[in-house]
């Protein structure tokens, strides 16, 4: 019994959310859609993967185009296979995410066609998004949520100096919640991996709070043990 | 501007990568493959999805239908997309897993003619799998390491009652390292959710070891605390 790979009407795409925090608020990217039938669709960046190029390679290129984003270290968290999840026949579609620091971001802007505008939106008042996008957005942010956990994930959303506020709202913005601030920082410096800078925040008029960055080297040390009988427990 | 989806020549499948453990050996199910040009190659359960199945259906039919096991809690853990990974054309693959106990599972048995016959194989000595199968097979390996340390999944794969041998015996062949009985022990019993039980292992002519029982009420509620910054640690 011999068989053929069948041909099927049938395609693969991506589709990206891009985390970014600024201003005390976590956000995503978003893209305004500009082809018929979805003209005018908010949606996230995303499109259909070539026949010749790996998924890996189509989700920077489809981030590239659309929002003119590149180098980011994207990676796939889910795979969307309903059947009727597009309008226009079955598309499964392999969800990508990152997080990046918004400031220091080139500007946003489109390169192909099919996205009139890219911009940065709060998580906490998303709008209707196209297709199945809001579920995407919602898995992504929930593994998000479950990386802060126990992965070295909140400083590649922070500046390269932070303040322990800053950290603390972006935990309490990822998790939605209030934290205790005494509890918090106890907490945080307990695991050394925060290096307490010779510098105070800038551009503040009084009370400049201590700057700190993120020791990568103690850091990963931690997070090779993660596997170790003997490892302390989660980060936070 | 309208546009069309275009047609592709491709297809999606689905690999199952299902871990089972039996007298001490951490297992995975194989299947040898019945069909030309693949006749006799060693390979993971997959097959192809339809047009009109979600991928979650279509992991489940194909796994019943090459294994005849079905009804197993199976979960996505990456897609594997690369242009070249199958020699009959574009095929990205959806990888599931799933874990069981061996014990009290039917017989296996093929119900379709692509599989001759399904088996257990120790993950220690896995033999060459076809296409790029081993490394959907390593991929789905380094995902139940990291899992096994903050998620209860050390319990689906042990039998209801089990001694605090087995447990152990399961973390070693997981993690593929020796732990210190003492500390493994003391550490596990820390947790609050082994239950001893009033009764001893059967069929061994002496010694026989305390049988404990998983408490799911108090793990759940360890791990509906995960993302509580008062939170002990991880499991392990």
């Amino acid at each position: 019994m011999e068989v053929k790979l069948p041909t099927f009407n049938s395609v693969f795409s991506i589709d990206c959310v891009i985390f970014g925090f600024e201003a005390g608020e976590l956000k995503i990217l978003l893209i305004e859609r500009n082809e018929e039938p979805y003209k005018d669709w908010l949606a996230l960046p995303g499109y259909i993967v070539e026949q010749d190029e790996s998924i890996d390679d189509a989700a920077e290129r489809i981030l590239y185009e659309l929002t003119g984003l590149r180098d980011l270290h994207m990676q796939q968290f889910h795979t969307f296979g309903e059947v009727n999840r597009h309008p226009q026949g079955r598309v499964i579609t392999v969800a990508y995410y990152a997080l990046i620091r918004i400031n220091g971001q080139k500007e946003l802007r489109p390169i192909t066609q099919y996205a009139r505008k890219a911009f940065w939106h709060p998580v906490n008042e998303l709008p209707k998004l196209a297709f199945d996008h809001s579920e995407i957005f919602k898995t992504g942010f929930n593994k998000l949520r479950r990386r802060l956990n126990y992965q070295p994930i909140a400083f590649e959303l922070l500046p390269e100096k932070f303040t322990l506020t800053q950290l603390q709202s972006l935990y309490e913005a990822v998790l939605n919640k209030k934290l205790d601030k005494r509890n918090f920082r106890k907490k945080m410096l307990s695991y050394g991996f925060l290096k307490e800078l010779d510098e105070k925040q800038k551009g503040v008029s009084y009370r400049a709070a201590k700057l700190y960055k993120f020791d990568r080297r103690k850091y990963s040390k931690i997070f090779q043990n993660e596997l170790n009988l003997e490892n302390k427990g989660k980060v936070i």
